[in-house]
């Protein structure tokens, strides 16, 4: 079998390093890959990675840190922001849907953007998000999280003019689990220009808003 | 075969009567049933029906009147109506909802129930639903149209405190074409107590909300 | 990252408590939430909870109470019921409806609305249904629960003229498994006005009947 | 390319003819097939075709006969009935049903199976199928056409203890269009022991009773 | 709440008994389902019974009887077989579809009606089919168990001219996971007059196998 | 009924003007809406129209424009570009994906934006778009129209650092046809930060990028 | 707009020539294309054509060829056959597959494959197809095309060493209409080594027979 | 209940073994399928189990091998091979499809054919698949493994005559989450001729390079 080949022209081809999906992998398999990363003296972000698996790789990788909200493992340093606020703030409907705002947050955090967080803004109380709306527009690029039907990033982008990217979230039941209600919801957005990433993405929501920074 | 057999007892069990249904039947057939309304003095209601089969039918029943833009033909007298302001609210996205709307709208006027019907409040524009909300509030049931996302009837229960049934109807085109998204969308919904029928089903709405009015 | 905001003032906008979702919360974040309810002396109803995550709130929360059949936890008094007579009846085809129709009554009960649950009247043994009739007619709405095929709510939307609410229940297996089949059926229904709620969502159907009682 | 070559053995094989599927064929294609019939002095039955087909094949194979309301073109004598009274009662929920009721008809006439059709006896009107049941309890076989949710099988098989044959119609719109809704919620069914076919089947479900009859 | 009603009526009504489904039950709940059953003398039938659960079980009711592979529990007489030799066939492409082929296998002895299984005859190797159709052909009613894409029912009502019963079965992995693909496949054969149950649904596909055997 | 609303503070709270949906109006919709327009001297722009409608719109309004290839009319002045070179860059598999491409075009050139379109880049001849990928580096925003499989976008977000809108096409048969596996293949990507909008929402994706420029 | 550029380079890269899809194309777009082969002498095959459309070109381009059944169109000369027999197999469950067939003959003829095709040999009378095997035996490579089931490619590929390759084929209707269950059929087939391109897609079937010829 | 039947024929008939899928099989039926290999002195490969059950069967088959990554157990000798290079080349996206890719190894190594496994040459990162591009060239047969979007096999077969067989992964999450994207993706291919199986049938895709190879 050809050895496992770690794509380090990301950074210079696109802007962003390549992410470690965690999930599917063992954890021999991750570590092998750690190693590679340690050898280049890369910056390493691994996602979706469950506390047992991490805990394992903390023992051998003490340098590393584990971000147990978002199931995210960060080894090497951080880059440094080159922006003095918050570039990108990301919206979640609930506290339900923090590990995947957070994972969105690692992964710009990682790359150098400031982020904001603000959490229980949410359709069903109209008024917690309208409130907060001008310190909303302070962003560069919005990151709207929602499961359930899914309609805050829609009702944001009715309001307000920044790039909105809806981040559908896998919480839910009977219909709206899954999150695929959610998804569907924002594609079918009657809202002009609302763009949208896959289900639970957060790392692909963060990558986005770094291209979208980049522009 | 067996004649086929009106539920004429449905006013006296259920308060409203059974409508014709008429997108899957000839117009022999629907001919054959009106006869027999007439035969009892009974008032029809005729849904989903082609301009086409409309027209054939006014030259045979020329008392009855059609309903263009909802599809629905009408013969008989409408009951009265024993109150004395608009009851029911049915409020649209867009004018591309007007259709579905108006077939709400004319099964509950048959009933003797006045409606009010607000278009343009779809929620790309959110002003446009805040602005009428005192109006909206004065109705006892409110039928709230979407088409796409179907997202206004979850912002409007989140407002209200009115029983609010989701009416999704079938404009769109990709993941919103046929309506499914938005119906999805809303028994997804994260605002407590929306209440959801089939999609395009103006009539079923008009007979929930008279289910509730009588109760 | 901000603070988690309840809806305190979801009571006064809409008639009914903001409920916590405890599905997908750990125990730390519900017991967060519950300690603002506390410091409000606000009535507080969590949904959703494993008998292991309930226990452990219990310990910090011994006021609390927890419905193990619903999976519901309630902290605080319930509302004086303003009714001498059960508004809302519950019924489901089978005990495996149980949980459902469960998390609808408490749902209601906290909010001082008196309920009857009437279990075992499946569409499979009709008489058992028909033999029950005249008792359900006394109620003002009816919740009907269904799994499988979910052909109940149209039944009894054919016999009596009450608002009654379809909530399909994810028991069943193959095509049935998940409850769509259910949900499906009751938006699809040939009865007329029949209205429908997400999957396994009694809290939903519960504050639905609410609305409607406070038309 | 070879030919086209007819299943003549099938009823020594399986007691039933080839039925002659007229829908994605051309006239002249299945003016070839029925020529090979008359050669045979066969008897043939072709499903699904237009009136505009019909009528063309008709000046060909002056003989054959078109149901027009089944679609459904007969050539050659039907089989002597080997029974004094009706096998098979095809029941259906409203007049939307009688093409696919029809198709189910013709195919069991042409094999000599007496069968009798009763119109508007659906779940909505649940009264109008209890008045029918002595007369249908009478049947060997029973075929129940329902479009929308298709409760209609499931409530009869918790009635009687024929062999029940759910036959699913694509009448409907919204979530029931296309019969899929109704066809699930047959297979879905709580009743014991319902046997479904294919949306739209008539003919499938006439084979069936034959081969049941023929148990 | 009000007490589980047994439909005892069943068997006068039906035929047949009524199963006690034991996958969404508590042991608590089918406890005091059977000791209704015993009171009555009744025969019981729990299907879709963990080992777990009808290990509890037999030390509270120690006549019951678990058959592990189909995870059916039987509890009182089976009923006398009226018949000298086999009525029903149930054929298996493989050894995995051995559980559901089992509880159509118990629920047809519980009714006194003898049964024979053939395993191993799919249609990847149909030599092992062809050989056995005589031996087929000798029942009354032929049950067809299937995961995968199904053929094997739909290749056997080609060959034979019983009532064959396909039975989807929920084993498989990517696109035939869950059974929908064989079950559809079912649904949509070629072969004339096949009749489907839902997936895994092996009780129900004896009680149709019972309703054909009494026609 | 009350009057339609344009949303004509769209352009000051968005950036953004109001489109409106030819789709689902008739004639006498859309031209009641153009007059409003005109009245407020707003340029309009009109999507998914066809080709009758806008002949007879053109006769009552001579200076609006009809952009066949994209279905879209547009009446009143375009914006002024602000810049001196093209900014985004629409990229298509083929031919057929010309109408959803030119749609986002024209909607970008209403606003001012310059646009370049590219066409039969699609990776069955990789060639094409590696010969090009100089060229699309020099837009802000890429837009990259794809129907089948959808595979496009996804290449090209491995190759360049820009901010890509996936733009899913309706162009397909069998598997492919209406564009969800092409949507569903977007969002899927395994490409870091690819976005995505609707199915032939091509003025969904110009509006996108427009909020990407604003940035 | 850049100009369309034909992949003239396929011919020398992948073996096959790039097929044009005429479906979504109009009769100028078609035209332009055909000019570019003509000044090439290149061969051109334009698939999925309206007899409209052909008769139109037909006009412009004489020497081209307008195959009917298959809705194909050729121009220019076929390549030499470089084998004295036939070396594909196309096989057809029924006359209705045979637009789909004569697609895939006619895409591997214009490359100088000789074909057979083979109808009427479904699942349902299982003699036609045993009778026909040894005939079979002689390709190198069989194409399978079926509808509704799509059990055919899976008994085969039971029967015969051969590369098989399924073409699921739209005709049906209910559940197999559009032939989503016989594609996902052949997918879940029990029979080792199946391979399956997309509904409808003869000359995807050709292609892959000319790859596996070649390999 | 009849024995079970292992199809010892089908080396002779197609070339290859009939695996035992290892799945939904009890430890107890895999042993006695195994001593029935044992006793015939056939080679036997059992597909898709779980390390628990291998590890016990080992111990009643210690000539048995178990191949961890591809949840593969061989007992008995390989076929020797009779080529002296690697003819099928199996390509991987990323590390997370190894256990599929290594499932056809092992089942291609069981006949006697020679495989090379290229890892990580997913299209996010192209240049790592071009680089190899004139080795994978070198193969008579290419399985492109792929998750999320599936976009490898189709990019690859723009690229090289080969015959491809896309293997789609059930690795992803949202909506790649089970494979059915990257199956569909696959299956509506703009690239001509690419062959598809089920996802994660690693062995189906062997067995088809067999048959392609037996060409």
């Amino acid at each position: 079998m050809s050895e496992s080949i770690i794509d380090f022209q990301r950074q210079s081809r696109l802007g962003v390093i390549e992410a470690i999906w965690g999930e599917h992998k063992t954890i021999e398999q991750i570590s092998k890959i750690l190693n590679k990363y340690q050898l280049e003296s890369e910056t390493a972000l691994v996602t979706r990675l469950s506390k047992e698996k991490a805990e394992q790789l903390l023992v051998e990788f003490p340098s590393a840190e584990f971000h147990e909200i978002s199931g995210c493992l960060t080894m090497g340093e951080f880059k440094k922001s080159s922006s003095s606020k918050e570039e990108v703030i990301i919206l979640t409907g609930g506290t339900s849907d923090l590990g995947v705002a957070s994972e969105a947050e690692i992964a710009l955090n990682v790359h150098g953007i400031k982020t904001k967080l603000l959490i229980d803004v949410g359709v069903a109380g109209l008024h917690r998000l309208l409130n907060r709306l001008e310190e909303i527009k302070l962003a560069k690029v919005v990151i709207a999280c929602a499961g359930m039907e899914g309609a805050l990033p829609t009702v944001l982008a009715g309001l307000i003019p920044q790039p909105i990217i809806g981040l559908p979230v896998s919480v839910g039941y009977g219909i709206s689990g899954g999150g695929k209600t959610a998804m569907e919801g924002m594609l079918a957005s009657c809202a002009p220009g609302l763009l949208v990433v896959n289900i639970d993405n957060g790392y692909g929501a963060g990558m986005a808003a770094i291209r979208i920074l980049q522009a």
